[in-house]
């Protein structure tokens, strides 16, 4: 048995084991063909048909109808962030922004930058993203609205998404993507960094409608333009091998070993839940986030002090528990609780903090 | 033993079977963290290593001085192509480009697209890109002079690189990169798909030069801004770790086991004077490039009709040779034969050859 610890990380993050072991298995000789999937050609049946099966697995777990493509795209959610104004703004167009966070606050500056008249519509800055702006109005001419369904580093998470009529929604759910069940009916355009979720790092999951396709402007760069990934099946120029094939793994194991998305969101609740009522019943622990907007992802907290939450990160990973520290911009304590996380691991989290508890508090 | 070909890729292509195995050996426990590679922060001291550790390799290898940087960036050798005008060219500048194949003509078509006054000063589209032009002029005050160092699909390279003066060098060293020493002084700026000499896909190695930095304009999308991934060691966002840890391991093998660029160089050239040899003493097989400018990593070759080069590439592939269709777009065979394809490789595909024309010739 290799040795694992339970890994809180926040991306990348724990990747099932099934999947890490099935390709360590093939990584010198993948399915018989004598190469490793990093040495396959992209142009090969035996990519193709890995791809392929991303591609299906995706639409299947999603319910997506033909109106949709699923593509891969190199640059993490952060290039997305620049693609998106360039492709789907029409001159004199404006576009609306719900500001939840820090990933929010930095899609936003990349659709200024590019001079686009840019609506920041809500924005719960004001308690330091703590909860999920619920109040707004919604510019019926915008190009789009966008929000980050779930907050990496604040801890929260919208339950319910906005409602915006006829304006496509446009979502950066990196962080909570394929953990739930959603009605994909209102979406123009979603995009998710495969390193929480759904994969290792080095490559977007983009899930996009016909209609924002037809929006792609003609005179962008060949590498920035949907259409070009769009009309290729992703293989425009060689594409995140290697990255891809894992996704297509973790996907697998999410349809056939765990039972789709209502069986994972299931197990996902119970995880959250576990954390969130212990914290509920401490003095020692607290959440940071307002308990409407709490992350079932990312489960964000703090100690008493900041000399017992450095003391806390640091025992817990001499227990086999490693990636709580917060993030370095706010602080902290932090597990992240994706779809690769263990019941195990959080009942032994929760055991390790009582103990915590009972020699500090 | 795991079963294993011999692989001509293009690219994805051969790595070496020390770097495959080390990566299966550490795949569900990398270095005794208890977690895989995939599963490791980018923010911890354990990518930290891989990081400075493939850098530094890098910069010896390449012997770099400090005014280079090196930074990994994804998107391929294609992101490149558009980011290069965007960063490079003042207004009023024009830029140079010889044309030598399908990659420099999409490069060309890049700065095109964004309006830069782009001259194309030489090109072999005259003879199908047979050979690599050798006659030009070069505009004094242009931004920069680019060329494609190796043609992978006509199988064409430059055996000396253009003197350019006082105008920086900028080339797409894709598929020859790492495989033999060179001056770096007149380059301002050299990229690499990793997936030909250094490691699998999804991430392009940039090496930059101090004065190209303060070339970047400020107004540029954060992600296509070369400052962006020189001022975070290409952390600003999250890097394709999987891939960068893969090349460091592959510059690890190169420096450590092989003995660096003089070294491969040598074993590079004897590979592709086996094959070139071969050609010039059959009848049956012959090489595509012309003499002066045939590429010792790709080596393009026809046999007498499209038939015979279809059951050529069937047969080498039950006796265990992959990988050598030429490209769809050219047709006829290709061997491609980078830094990790062994000289026993040459001399079975030559062994074959032989067969092959006493069955069929």
């Amino acid at each position: 048995m290799a040795h694992r610890i339970y890994n809180f990380n926040a991306g990348p993050a724990a990747l099932p084991l099934p999947v890490l072991e099935e390709i360590q298995e093939q990584f010198v000789d993948f399915k018989g063909t004598g190469m490793s999937i990093t040495e396959v050609s992209h142009r090969s049946k035996w990519f193709d048909d890995v791809i392929n099966d991303a591609v299906a697995r995706t639409k299947r777990l999603l319910n997506l109808n033909d109106h949709f493509q699923v593509l891969f795209i190199q640059g993490g959610a952060s290039l997305q962030f620049c693609m998106i104004p360039m492709n789907f703004v029409a001159d004199g167009q404006c576009v609306n922004y719900i500001n939840s966070g820090t990933w929010s606050t930095k899609a936003i500056k990349e659709a200024e930058i590019q001079g686009v008249d840019t609506r920041v519509i809500a924005s719960s800055e004001d308690k330091n993203f703590s909860y999920i702006p619920t109040d707004y109005e919604i510019d019926s001419n915008a190009a789009y609205l966008h929000f980050t369904s779930n907050n990496t580093i604040k801890g929260t998470q919208f339950a319910r998404f906005p409602d915006a009529g006829n304006v496509p929604l446009l979502c950066d759910m990196s962080s909570d993507f394929m953990s739930r069940p959603f009605d994909v009916a209102p979406f123009g355009f979603i995009y998710a960094g495969a390193q929480k979720n759904i994969g290792p790092s080095g490559c977007a999951m983009v899930i996009i409608r016909d209609d924002m396709l037809e929006r792609v402007p003609d005179h962008l760069p060949t590498m920035l333009k949907y259409t070009t990934f769009a009309n290729k099946n992703s293989m425009y120029n060689t594409p995140a091998c290697f990255v891809i094939y894992a996704i297509d793994l973790v996907l697998k194991w999410l349809e056939d070993s765990v039972g789709g998305l209502e069986a994972v969101a299931k197990r996902n609740e119970e995880k959250a839940k576990t954390l969130y009522d212990f914290f509920d019943a401490s003095d020692f622990y607290r959440g940071t986030a307002e308990k409407a907007s709490r992350s079932l992802m990312n489960v964000t907290f703090r100690l008493p002090s900041e000399d017992l939450e450095q003391q806390f990160v640091a025992e817990a990973l001499d227990e086999g528990m490693g990636g709580l520290k917060g993030h370095r911009s706010v602080g902290g304590c932090r597990a992240s609780i994706y779809n690769a996380t263990s019941i195990d691991a959080v009942n032994a989290l929760v055991d390790f903090m009582k103990s915590f508890e009972a020699k500090n508090g």
